[in-house]
């Protein structure tokens, strides 16, 4: 392994940890990027140099060190995908192709979306649309969002517009707020298992880290929960970084947790934001919790400092929409100011005001239907895991199940969870392994519920079946090429 | 002045040369934000450093150094952009508001454009647009991208689709250039007068400079034309980037350039190219010369190493859309990797693939009603000029033409160009000064006449009246408030 010849790119994940080599990126999505590709089928990268001659192509001198790292984000990951994108399950052209139970996707909804996209009202092209316009957003639309908001999320007073910054998605959100908050090389404090895409976030062009906390499932003393956040875990990751130089900027929730399916409390929202003040306001600043939730979330109301809303539980990841709201005026126009790098097109911004402002479709459509078929596929996997007597975390929040396949891992290592990540896949289903959202035990998989029927039976067939077949993983003829999976992919 | 405590961010723009301070941004369009603002309106920042305490909001404290100099461009542009915005002209509700010459933005056709992108076959919304996606744009519209380009830009071979890459605009697509290329604190090259957005668009996020190549309007020696560009000139700059330590990573080349209204001759460019590959080849590395065309270049086919295409002169800036063509597969997967932040909505990507494929409508009725429009307003404008006596430069590319004030400047000064800059605004008319374009020479003014005939009409005549009125600039007795206007306007 040797170090990249680094000018001013740092580590791209802090790493506080031993073990926080994740998130290398795709082509494909942000979260299947993070989450679902053969992560492991390239050398990782080692710190604080990141890089290895194997993984560098050799005609990349015109590409600065950062330039590089960044290649090497899509390049790892692309790898991955290739085997899914390769042999992608198609009901009538490949049958037995791959069902992708991996990108946290809500797929459910294709039908009511489409058909509300579609109508007449939602065709207006008209020239203030086709021309440049505030890089906030249009004025329409954050009057919406603010309204939008303020509704679902039972704020106490009205939200407002010049509050609602407006991006091309969650990603740019990240990337935004980690370069206007930290300097490079500083860092985010995170719980995890998280997300892993965040990573690149806010490191590509940001270069700024996150320092983990590292949660377990184990119930004891104070946890009453499997991976329960406390804050006695954030002071001690905290006190953790400081002894490692590195300074944290601030602390990132995700509501509801993903990879979990929780959701915080109000009281525990409440104890996190009272060790953000005590800490970061001793260090003259009144930033410090970024608190990013997703449309669906209850508990978005509040006096965090900044919010993040993502549009991925509204089923349109592609439609690319993401935004901010603070009431940080500094904050927002710092965000506002990348937003020239992070715009949407005046046409996509006119659809969604159209759609925001449909409180009927919404509320007497949408929602109800939304619902309901989350239930139904949420019902249906779980009791297939019951089924199976594999235990699993799901508070209903979030379109994905946090699964716990420890007991199919013998010696509990990552080695056998990447293993076990393969056997799906070689039998046609793509899931996330734990070690993506920098999980600290081995054997815990993502399953994404959010899929339609047929595809989600037939996924859930496949996962049967590896089950079934392997509880030994651990005991086939390990070699030198399934340790090194990307060799043998290639 | 003082300068912030950064850490990790060096000059937003080279300056290399005394006079760089430029390009404030803004949060209105990649033009107005570069261009036509009040750009003077606060005090600039002073280099190497960059800040002066008085701009700097009191309460900024939780912004990183970059977070502040990041909002400082924005806040210092939208000084001078609320002048314009607040007092907007409308046929009908505001016609004594401000005409905008300023941004160069082709209004001429939205008719055409709103039809078009109003027809049935723009409408469809399937789940893969609603999906993640390929972050280098959906295939099929980099198919239609290359089989565009291959067509308009006469192509001695088909231009292939996995060279293509598709962002959200070309602010965009210099951000993510100008990062993988470089390191941070490394520069390009580029020719003055330029579109003063790029010194933003290299440095907000990849903290990249540029060097500047100042060319003037006399024409003797070598020079047969003004501003002409020669590769001595070239040397000379970069011999003195070198000899101020700065490393210059390529060249930028504007074509169509902004705000001469020209275009580069093949010969020119091929000794341009013969420069960048003597000059980069040198050095181990075989990028040096990022060449970024508008659509309507006739001169794009080549051997150059990168190309990026905008749709400003398609005349939907707000449609934000930009595409990378290079041949530099590492170059493509490294920006490819990078447009997770600059992502296009699935449904954009369709409805320009729509519009791209359908040639019957781009050349019987786009490409020739918009020549005929552009021509006339071109005619009107020049002759207005002609008529007035003020000498310009056009030779008919781009929506503008590089106007000669400077017999309106008795001293010659830059204090002078922005005294009548502002007697523009105050008779109601945005045009955009040459010092925002990096021109060496005091007196220049772009005025863009890409707009309806009404208010084209009214916009020169608002100009006639302040030249002829106000022939004697500098005679009006200067204010310390008129020196420095931010606060005169506040």
């Amino acid at each position: 392994m040797f170090t990249l010849p680094q000018k001013d790119f740092s580590a791209p994940t802090t790493c506080l940890g031993p073990t926080c080599l994740q998130d290398l990126g795709s082509s494909h999505g942000d979260d299947l990027e993070g989450e679902c590709s053969r992560k492991l089928d390239q050398k990782l990268p080692e710190l604080p140099g990141v890089g290895d001659s194997a993984m560098l192509s050799p005609n990349t001198s015109y590409l600065s060190s950062r330039g590089r790292m960044i290649k090497w984000f899509w390049d790892s990951a692309e790898e991955g995908y290739r085997t899914y994108h390769m042999d992608e399950y198609d009901e009538n052209k490949n049958p037995s192709g791959i069902i992708n139970l991996g990108v946290s996707e809500n797929k459910l909804c294709f039908d009511l979306l489409s058909w509300r996209l579609s109508q007449s009202d939602m065709q207006r092209v008209e020239p203030s649309l086709l021309q440049y316009a505030d890089w906030r957003g249009h004025l329409f639309l954050r009057e919406e969002v603010a309204k939008f908001l303020s509704f679902y999320c039972k704020s106490p007073a009205p939200l407002r517009p010049e509050n609602v910054v407006v991006l091309n998605g969650g990603a740019s959100l990240f990337s935004a707020l980690a370069t206007v908050l930290c300097e490079a090389g500083e860092a985010f404090l995170i719980p995890t298992p998280y997300y892993g895409a965040i990573t690149q976030h806010v490191c590509l062009y940001g270069n700024v880290r996150l320092a983990c906390v590292y949660l377990d499932s184990e119930v004891t003393g104070l946890d009453t929960r499997p991976f329960q956040l406390t804050v006695e875990k954030l002071e001690m990751a905290l006190r953790e970084a400081h002894s490692e130089g590195v300074k944290v900027k601030g602390l990132i929730l995700i509501n509801p947790q993903n990879p979990l399916g929780d959701i915080y409390s109000p009281e525990e929202l409440q104890e996190y934001l009272v060790f953000a003040k005590r800490v970061w306001a001793a260090w003259g600043s009144n930033v410090g919790l970024v608190q990013v939730f997703l449309l669906s979330s209850p508990h978005c109301g509040g006096e965090a400092g900044i919010w993040c809303f993502f549009l991925q539980d509204f089923g349109m990841s592609g439609l690319r929409f993401g935004t901010l709201y603070t009431e940080n005026q500094d904050v927002a126009t710092a965000v506002a100011s990348l937003c020239r790098y992070h715009g949407l097109s005046g046409l996509v911004q006119y659809q969604m005001a159209q759609l925001l402002r449909d409180r009927d479709w919404i509320n007497q459509v949408y929602l109800p239907e939304n619902h309901a078929r989350l239930k139904a596929a949420h019902t249906y996997v779980s009791e297939e895991l019951r089924a199976l007597g594999i235990p699993f975390l799901s508070r209903g929040a979030g379109f994905f199940i946090w699964v716990d396949l420890r007991k199919y891992l013998p010696k509990g290592t990552f080695e056998e969870e990447m293993l076990l990540w393969r056997r799906f896949l070689d039998n046609k289903v793509l899931l996330s392994f734990g070690k993506a959202f920098e999980c600290k035990e081995p054997g815990w998989f993502r399953f994404v519920f959010s899929d339609q029927a047929h595809r989600l039976c037939l996924g859930m067939q496949r996962v049967r079946q590896v089950l079934a077949g392997k509880s030994q993983v651990a005991e086939d003829p390990p070699s030198s090429q399934s340790q090194e999976p990307s060799d043998q992919r290639r």
